[in-house]
């Protein structure tokens, strides 16, 4: 049984090796707001669609990230990653592809690609590794809450 | 003397009082980066989302922008108004509802409200004038190329 | 003596009626992640600007925003238009002039050209109106708070 | 002597093993649109401001990054990874430490860090990697051009 449990030693959870969690897919347009004067996305403008797939890829496991804050839980970037392979221009589609790939205590770390729509196209790879904390006491918190513990387990079985 | 359509002497094209164009309806999500300190949508952040939608708008009508400007014609925002109604939050929906509501020459009027998707909150409305450039020529164009005057009738007529 | 009281008959001071203040001079630079697929600055970018001048103007006068936002005083935008006369493009500098033109009770009207460092090029001209909430409450303040009021007064001397 | 030539076996430059480059030093200031709904900045802002530094310490030793793009030579980030070390909150000001730390053919690796002005703190951490493109043909330059090369060697030696 998984167990995301940081206080264990089998915490850290290399989910690839024990499953294979299928990627969550978010669909992406670039407008006019996400190029720069070469005529392509501006490569910081990636960073806003990595956050909202991983967003939107909770909430189709049911963690809506809003009640999480609310509940004073906060997940924070610690860690960011990026690779540009292609420049993706104005009008074009993509589809951020996000999936959980390990848990290791309140760490929770996350594979990304960017593609086009029929994936003959590689633009960008990425990585983040976020961290829960608490938000009144500004800490780490020493494990995930259990709600939180139960929805990431379900996601990794997607 | 005006002139809108540089083949009819009927330019001005005060949409509202000829036909009653619909709402484009584009939805929208609140995500962190679009958050500011105050816990709200921070406030230049919604100029994207009337980008956005504008630009959906016009591909629902079959002008896909990026061609256009690719054919050398761009739209610039010469000017830009909104007022704040009511603040939007982390993980609210909404629904950015636009509208072209006049075409002068080669000015185009865009009207906005930005609503719940209940339609029982407003949170923003706003208005937008574009002008047609010539990209190579670096001026304004005397009158707008022929496929985007039928292409903005025909949204006239939606 | 200028009044800013809400309640009092002389709250709305056209400031400009009776003194002349200067405007603040805030220099910015046209950076990559400012401009968009025309070569030219975002037409949305130019907010950021604004809202960085207005800071630094208070700041000038006494005001740190920050540690008025720590004492549960809110200052957001209501209302926001700008008029875009001549793009700029990568690599130039711009100054933002900023000026705070009437108080009327808790709302604050801002004006603002951006212009060439020499003065010879307008490129943007823009009002914005900001309205004191109280954080705690989510309400519109009754009154500005009093440590503020004075420094606003000492900005409309300058 | 050094060589950036890329096509000589010398072509890596390790720079820290042959001088010792200083930091350019670019200050910042955290305004309301830097930050998120947990009133820290928000992760990717970051990157505009490591942005910003890359081009300034580029400008303090002769190089205009636009004029470079005017003449067909663009610099786009191929690589980039950022390090959360502790949140920047709203109205704090901070130093983008740069450095250029290595140069091998037409990539050019920059290190950063950012602190407190009293580099008591240390809030992020950064690499990012650019790569010469030739605007027209939309490709990899095979060397750099003989005028940046020179700048860059100039760099290295600050």
């Amino acid at each position: 049984m998984p167990q995301i449990d940081p206080s264990s030693a089998q915490a850290i959870q290399p989910i690839d090796s024990q499953s294979n969690p299928q990627w969550f897919d978010y669909p992406i347009r670039v407008h006019p707001h996400h190029t720069d004067y070469g005529s392509v996305v501006w490569h910081g403008a990636y960073v806003a669609w990595l956050e909202e797939a991983r967003i939107e890829a909770l909430r189709s496991v049911g963690i809506d990230y809003a009640d999480w804050v609310a509940l004073g839980c906060e997940m924070p970037v610690v860690e960011l990653s990026l690779r540009y392979h292609r420049a993706m221009r104005l009008g074009m589609q993509g589809i951020v592809k996000a999936k959980m790939v390990q848990v290791q205590g309140v760490r929770i770390l996350w594979d990304y690609r960017i593609e086009s729509p029929d994936a003959q196209e590689l633009y960008v790879t990425a990585q983040v590794t976020l961290v829960a904390i608490d938000r009144e006491k500004g800490k780490i918190m020493r494990r995930l809450p259990a709600p939180v513990q139960a929805a990431l387990v379900q996601m990794r079985r997607c």
